[in-house]
């Protein structure tokens, strides 16, 4: 893999990698999201493509805890091409030579380039590249270039829009055996370059799809066919190519579903047919688009280029997989790039992806938080159908909000997931101090799911605390436990907000306020009560070691033998253990009560931090992508500044070295999130509490210096950290912004601030 | 359901129990098991018959902890039969009239007749009868008889080996979707009148199977025509029958397969084939042969007829089943008439099938534990595949001992099979004193389940106790637990055994005993440390409510309104909560402690087994088979008679009345053996202790008087209670047997004797 400050690229043509770099090399603008493979190849699994759209869900395999369960749909391959030079499909890639492929990220633009030889001889050098436009996200740009370095009498190029297609379903995260990947079409209506679809969702949701294509040889216009069948459409071109002659085509798609808040999808896609498009046209306004985001989203490092390029490969998936046009889906474990977990969203959302949005568009943040509003009602059905109070969010959901984890594997045990939106929509709120959001959706969510914990908790006259009772944290290779750390501090969070929030609304908008209050159904008592619980709840902690327990029962189990347990990158339960037999062990899949410390920075002592780190990470397996970030954030936080570059390395280049060995199946965007947020929130070492903006900066000894942007209470600031100072800035607004570095407080006013530190 | 003396029958003929009724009907021999299926259907599933042969396995659907898993294999369907009337096929059951089929308990026969009419309106009385011969295993006898009630112009009849079959898979035990019933022949071998199937198992098992057919027109012989296809072969009988004659079809079947001692199995099928077979003949053989055993199986019932009968069916099928013939496989779940569970055997054939054995029939008990030893390495390894030390019995067994249960489904945690075997194995030593078996397999046994127990039990600095973490009782609501109290004293058992085993071992045989050490690699620190460990282990027990506890947190749970959770006769996880939602529940899914008080009448005070009874029995749902025979014997114990008879009830006509709403999947053995166990433990109140035999009488209100058999050191004991007095005859033997009636000691010798008690 080559790194080049914007671009990361691959020279090396690899058919068994072939699929895994289809996933890495992915792009997308939030509303489509598209793998990199190869448009030309003509064999059942590559003929597929891989091109999902947010939100957009076909009937899965089992019966999930209401109905059907759904998948993320693979899209019609609109980006379909055939080749044939002399009559000889370029459909096989034994023979191909000079391979490259690369995403030029500040372009926002997937390129691939190889020599073509065929079976007599004659080379061609052929290169495709391709964009979904980040300013009219319903638009696809793609572009090939075929160069015959010899003479060429009959080449054929046909782009198709072609709905012949399956899932991949590469891999399944289902217990059941894996099964042939489900075409979702249940009916297609195919026209001159236009197709329509309608899936197999409960909805019938109808996806329509219109291509406009420009052919030219040397840079003149070429005539193209028009070629249709029951499943596929397009355009055709035929042309003979002397030496060093140059074929190009260009096409422009258009997609419009009935998702979509359009009121007339058909006449939509009337509208792009008969406007011409222009792909040189579309491609600047996309990379316009593109560079608005770059310019807050950006991290410079100034000394090294490969980290440099890594962490903007991170940064470039998380904008490519953001909904911005839609508050009705979130981002999925695999976003748009795979089909691993069904497409769904889990906690990943809130508590990995979304603070690099928090700090750096929170309107994209609160889009997704509306995403969890919306689908309130059906947390609050899943609370009752398992007879608890309130709201109860699912562990893995579909657009629906409805448990998509096939039953008995475990959702009813992680209901952390619960306090982590609570947690989140508070985070949201502080460092935006959005009250209209609060007042409107965001006070009813916390409200409800305090409602839920009250109910799930359980007092106990033994000992006079609550407890929460068969649970799953993060660590999931507990099966279940009583106490987890982590799940009762979020829901002491989580129970704890009301009251405070509820206070400074009441303060802030005493009318509103009042509507709200009954709104609810809300009640002094029950405020109390949410209290009461907070207050009791057990936390297992062991005051002699000064140490936050795992569980209740963590320290008596034995210890693992990790090297014996993951002798290689395996995940332990797929070589030495069954998953059954993990309770017995002291051994955690993922970061936990580590976790815990990167999110309540400001809760635990620093000697409380190190035990945590001490004692958890020789037992953590992680064998999760969601695991490496928070060990390298809270490493950065105590100071072990090797340890937490060497996490940071094992994030950022994740999905770049297959360390999970299922990119295959998706890039991992928990850990793109986590990548930024070691970046961020561990070596800049920026946290926000109580209106202020920490920064406690903890660079690895491999960079001099970092520069970044983030939003802070509507405000935009360009922060610069060197080996030894820190420089502020406020690019915009007019609010002094409170700064916290070394326990001393700087006001940031229309003056940039450097401070030693 | 009709009950009279020694018959079971139904007279009604309902389309939708048919095959319930066809498991309920089931008869069998210990070497093949057959279901009541219609010989004569020929729709596909009716087709596949439903006979099976103890440890004829074929190869499963998914992996199991060692190769492929295992399935109990459908036969071929050597009773197929296909008889047309005038053309007209008679395998349609639409238009049938005066219907009735019975199980003739004390001749082992299953019968079945009705009326039939042709199209044009002409009648036909047709009766089927089988049995499966106890006299020589490897016989089945088949007759049918049909009797014109108009005139027949042309009956066909043809009597078939066929092997163009699948297994049923009426439903699946399996966590996967239900898939079509697999066909496990390889190859076949079809010839006159003899039928050779390779399956698809490991050993490629290869089953023989011949039949010698005998056709009469009113008593006068018919000859049949050979009939062979590539998968059936057998001999077609045609004929006319004027009013009122009959025609009759006797058939011999002959079975040898690979998994038999057979030196020759081809030459056996030869000579089968050369001897003419008498179907009178057989069947005399066969009912004398049966008679035998219920000599000492049988228990009368002087009042009532119903629980008479049923006693017996409960009986009859414990004797069906038990392969006496081999030491090489156990009593599945499900014996030989259903395939759920995949045949396989669990612990249901130590604690609840054996007894039944160990006191009527001790040889056929040590065949079963003779498999145990037969699959003592199967142990091993599987103890060391899951990181502990001797040997870890796997809670789901096919012939080979290997783990069926799909992994992460719980078999980890059901460690309590390992002491329950070993338990066992100390029970049949005290009821038979076989010391031969003792020194040569069951101490070796003992001493590898006890090396288990100690890797498996970690010991707690905190509380300086052992504890059992992550284990999963008989209460399979609790996912898994620590501390199970049910595993923890079979484990303290287990344990304990060791050392006074071996004492008396010593004593009695030093010079074996030595050797037997040695082999054994044994030493007495381990011996001491085996004792230490059981001392040591934890056992949860409430001093305040004198309460043996469920697990280390059963009391700090919630309770479960069980009337809604179990609104109808639905399992709870099939109708109103998921599996996994249980263990926040105070719910126990079947009898658990109440069981242990039964494993150890003599451990518990009257208090501490009244306080079990009245604390677990309302927290039961009686999800299980299992549950309702131990809850009648503590019921009979502490005096509830009313309640012990209700659960006998249950118990006892759990199949009649498909009670689990899955007879159709075949028999439920252990509640079989826990049915006679009701009567033997509960109301005559029997048990043996110290070489003492206990008798604490507990009749029923509604019975007047019980008579039965048991063995008890080597020697027939018959005893008869009636509501004031108990009389005991010793029938065999010169050893003084002691008996013990209200605390008094009763020596009985060759003088029959009554207490009045």
């Amino acid at each position: 893999m080559l790194y080049s400050d914007w671009t990361l690229s691959n020279n090396e043509y690899d058919p068994k990698e072939r699929q895994a770099r289809d996933a890495l090399f992915s792009t997308g603008n939030g509303y489509f999201g598209i793998r990199g493979f190869f448009e030309e190849d003509n064999e059942t699994i590559g003929a597929n493509g891989g091109i999902y759209m947010t939100g957009v869900f076909g009937m899965g395999s089992y019966d999930a805890w209401e109905g059907k369960s759904s998948e993320l749909c693979n899209l019609p391959n609109v980006l379909r091409v055939c080749i044939s030079c002399n009559d000889e499909d370029i459909d096989g890639f034994s023979s191909i030579s000079d391979f490259s492929q690369s995403l030029d990220m500040k372009k926002g633009v997937y390129a691939r380039r190889y020599l073509w030889k065929t079976s007599d001889g004659r080379r061609l050098e052929l290169c495709f590249e391709r964009f979904a436009s980040m300013h009219d996200i319903h638009r696809i740009g793609q572009r090939i270039t075929i160069k015959a370095l010899d003479k060429i009498d009959n080449l054929s190029v046909a782009a198709l829009l072609d709905s012949d297609v399956t899932n991949l379903n590469l891999a399944s995260g289902e217990p059941f055996p894996i099964q042939p990947g489900r075409n979702h079409f249940i009916s297609r209506n195919v026209r001159t370059n236009a197709l329509s679809v309608t899936l197999d969702d409960p909805d019938s949701t109808v996806l329509n799809f219109a291509q406009q294509t420009f052919a030219y040889l040397n840079g003149k216009a070429v005539t193209g066919r028009i070629t249709t069948n029951s499943k596929a459409c397009g355009t055709a071109y035929t042309c003979s190519l002397n030496k060093n002659e140059v074929f190009t085509l260009e096409k422009i798609i258009f997609a419009v579903t009935s998702l979509d808040e359009s009121l007339n999808p058909e006449q939509e896609i009337e509208d792009f047919l008969s406007k011409p498009a222009s792909y040189e046209q579309e491609l600047a306004r996309h990379c316009s688009a593109l560079s608005d985001k770059w310019r807050v989203a950006d991290i410079e490092i100034d000394t090294n280029t490969t980290d440099l390029t890594i962490v903007r490969y991170n940064i470039y998936q998380l904008l490519c997989v953001c909904p911005e046009h839609t508050d009705r889906f979130g981002i999925g474990a695999r976003g748009l790039t795979g089909e691993m977990y069904e497409g769904c969203v889990f906690w990943d959302n809130e508590i990995f992806v979304l603070p690099f949005f928090l700090y750096t568009n929170p309107s994209a943040a609160r889009k997704q938080l509306m995403f969890r509003y919306h689908t309130l009602d059906a947390a609050r059905r899943h609370a009752k159908n398992n007879w608890f109070e309130g709201a109860m969010y699912p562990w893995q959901v579909d657009r629906k909000g409805v448990e998509q984890t096939p039953v008995n594997c475990g959702a009813f045990y992680a209901i952390h997931i619960t306090g982590d939106i609570a947690f989140t929509i508070c985070r949201y709120w502080e460092l935006t101090q959005d009250d209209e959001f609060m007042l409107s959706y965001g006070a009813e969510i916390l409200y409800e799911t305090a409602r839920f914990w009250v109910s799930r908790c359980d007092y106990n006259s033994f000992d006079g605390r609550y407890h929460i009772l068969s649970v799953r944290g993060p660590n999931e290779y507990d099966v279940y436990v009583n106490d987890n750390a982590f799940t009762n501090m979020m829901a002491v969070y989580n129970l704890k907000s009301v009251n405070s929030v509820f206070k400074k609304l009441k303060e802030r908008h005493p009318d509103e306020f009042d509507k709200l209050f009954k709104r609810l159904g809300a009640s002094h008592e029950e405020i109390s009560k949410f209290c009461e619980v907070a207050d009791k709840l057990n936390i297992p902690y062991n005051a002699q070691m000064d140490l936050y327990l795992e569980d209740d029962t963590y320290l008596i189990r034995r210890k693992l033998d990790l090297k014996r347990a993951k002798p290689t990158k395996k995940r332990i339960i797929d070589s030495t253990l069954p998953y059954e037999a993990l309770p017995l062990y002291q051994v955690t899949k993922q970061a936990d009560t580590v976790l815990l410390c990167c999110l309540f920075p400001h809760l635990f002592t620093k000697r409380q931090k190190e035990n945590v780190y001490k004692f958890y990470e020789p037992r953590t397996a992680h064998d999760s992508s969601l695991s490496y970030s928070p060990h390298g954030i809270l490493a950065a936080d105590i100071g072990l500044h090797e340890e937490a570059y060497r996490y940071f390395k094992e994030s950022a280049y994740l999905d770049v070295n297959d360390l999970q060995l299922n990119t295959i199946n998706g890039l991992h965007f928990a850990n793109f999130g986590g990548t930024w947020q070691i970046v961020f929130h561990g070596f800049a070492g920026i946290s926000a509490s109580n209106g202020k903006l920490y920064i406690k900066p903890a660079l690895p000894t491999q960079w001099n210096r970092i520069s970044l942007h983030c939003l802070f209470l509507k405000q935009t600031v360009k922060i610069t950290i060197d080996k030894s100072s820190i420089a502020v800035k406020r690019l915009d607004g007019d609010t002094p912004l409170t700064v916290c570095v070394n326990n001393q407080d700087y006001l940031i006013d229309d003056k940039p601030l450097t401070i030693d530190y």
